[in-house]
């Protein structure tokens, strides 16, 4: 049983087919060497302040000098940045055209703790480390070369990561990447036509469907949304009507970080503290308005492993249902990857 | 030093950020315990035949039984097919719309041989490869359900292979996938606007240049493309216009063997026997003409990762430039990945 679902905000088409899961494999397991060294050579360790670029933002609750310990959550710039302000001009033409990746690149150090991780953490640490992300971001989105800031987590080495030691990365992007581009048609097009906000009326929908609702608060809505695009993939949704996540107020941060927490505390309970993503979908920082756009998390597992097909045609085989996904995230089911 | 690139058919930009490929990393080595069983297990052995699906096709010098020993390459329906005739209909609505994900998923087993490789196969065996492809490039394309044709190879786990046993997989597919709508309508504006297929002046272009070219015979080249989405990507493109994969003429067969058998090749010399990906991009089998279009074959090896930059955005972060990726690949440099 295969089928297709779309996204009705990008228009992307998914493939659903669940037997695929159920495919052999005759490569050989990976077993794992510890390095000794590690705690010594990690630049983000409380007292190697000066192995990463000088600190941007510190939480110090005694104080304190900068770029020294005693700091709660820390900002610096990425040393191997992606985007980065006063490249020089240069050669463009029709054919192979070109321009300066300027912009902004940081690293959002989540706690002193080499193996603190946000499945884990206090949720009051974790509402400090959001707390910082609206600071970056309100701070990024002021830059008038910066036209999106998109926040992401790589956590563990298959999902990405280079440094095991928790944080997120915050680009200051200049210009709206193509992603965000279609949800931006699409919930443009559906406002046109519906004169309405597409994610709420899905947050309204899925909530009394209640079929693929992980958790729920206050402020937010954790649902395993209809065309997902990778298994166990999740979306955090503030309820009420927000289009850019700088716009969130005080209490809504607590309610955020309490479903963050409980999500990837789920991830860590279900695959045992398996590696993941999540990145923040918000609006545009480039001056217009985008009423119609509602701010979310996305959040994936690191399960699977994308190949020629993924690549090859934009398009994702997704090897999960959603429902199931809710079902075994929730407890309402014991079966793993693949059951539909 | 980062700039942003972009494909011109396609229009998306690319981060090019050679630096980050210093990054530390401070995770554990992985070690190999290989598995006794794993020809026992394989269900493209010579002798296993009944453990896959009823063949579609095979190539048996010495004629033979279907479904016995005696094949050199053999086609036979993927036993977890992402896309299959027959599906039922189901419901879908306005917000949540869903079809049936009809198509065909085919196996294309490249050797008896458990531990052939098409990158170090006599060229002989690869054109056979290839004509197979194209067979069932044509029978696919004829049925009216199917409106576009993907062939791909997956190699080794690290790229999403399942089975080690080298294979090619086809997906006959009830749509035009999403990358391909984005390089038909790239091209297809080009065309309107100078009059010529996009992918034609490339390969001049790139001919006369000659910086990024990897190889080339009488009838294909091989470059590094300027906006390359991943290292050491490299694309296989007919010298002369042709619009659609199907169209190879026997002569054609043969260089594009022998080029793809020189560029895997060199992937297997320089990266030691690498994970890749390859997919040949085609004009859709929907009925409509794409005069504009120019089928290619691109290839990637698996040496990053992508993370919630590259899954949150749909836009990639390319550590190593094409022109050192040109420069490694042909041997002028011998500079790892992430020089400029």
């Amino acid at each position: 049983m295969a089928e297709l679902r779309q996204d009705i905000v990008t228009g992307l088409w998914v493939v659903v087919a669940t037997d695929r899961a159920l495919r052999p494999t005759n490569f050989s397991a990976a077993c794992v060497v510890p390095q000794p060294d590690e705690l010594e050579k990690c630049p983000f360790e409380p007292g190697h302040e000066l192995m990463t670029p000088l600190e941007v933002l510190a939480i110090r609750p005694d104080d304190g000098e900068p770029n020294a310990p005693g700091w709660c959550v820390r900002v610096v710039p990425n040393k191997f940045p992606a985007f980065l302000m006063g490249n020089d001009e240069m050669d463009s033409d029709a054919l192979f055209p070109r321009r300066p990746a300027d912009g902004s690149h940081e690293v959002i150090i989540h706690s002193p703790s080499h193996t603190a991780s946000l499945g884990t953490m206090p949720v009051d640490e974790v509402e400090l480390v959001l707390r910082v992300y609206r600071h970056r971001y309100r701070a990024n989105a002021e830059d008038p070369h910066i036209r999106y800031v998109h926040i992401i987590v790589n956590k563990g080495r298959e999902a990405g990561a280079s440094l095991e030691h928790s944080h997120s990365q915050l680009f200051g992007m200049p210009l709206v990447p193509p992603l965000i581009q279609q949800e931006l048609a699409g919930s443009s097009w559906y406002n046109q036509r519906h004169d309405g906000c597409v994610f709420c009326r899905i947050i309204s929908e899925e909530m009394t469907l209640s079929r693929r609702v992980i958790a729920k608060n206050r402020a937010f809505v954790a649902i395993a949304p209809f065309a997902s695009r990778l298994p166990y993939e999740v979306w955090i949704m503030p309820r009420a009507h927000q289009e850019s996540f700088d716009m969130i107020e005080e209490t809504e941060l607590v309610d955020f970080a309490e479903i963050l927490r409980e999500t990837l505390g789920t991830y860590y309970e279900k695959f045992g503290d398996p590696p993941y993503n999540y990145y923040i979908h918000s609006a545009p920082t480039d001056g217009a308005e985008y009423p119609y756009y509602h701010w979310h998390l996305e959040m994936i597992p690191k399960l699977t492993t994308l190949g020629g097909f993924e690549i090859g045609t934009s398009m994702m085989i997704n090897i999960t249902t959603p429902e199931h996904a809710a079902d075994f995230l929730t407890g309402r089911s014991e079966k793993g990857m693949g059951a539909l």
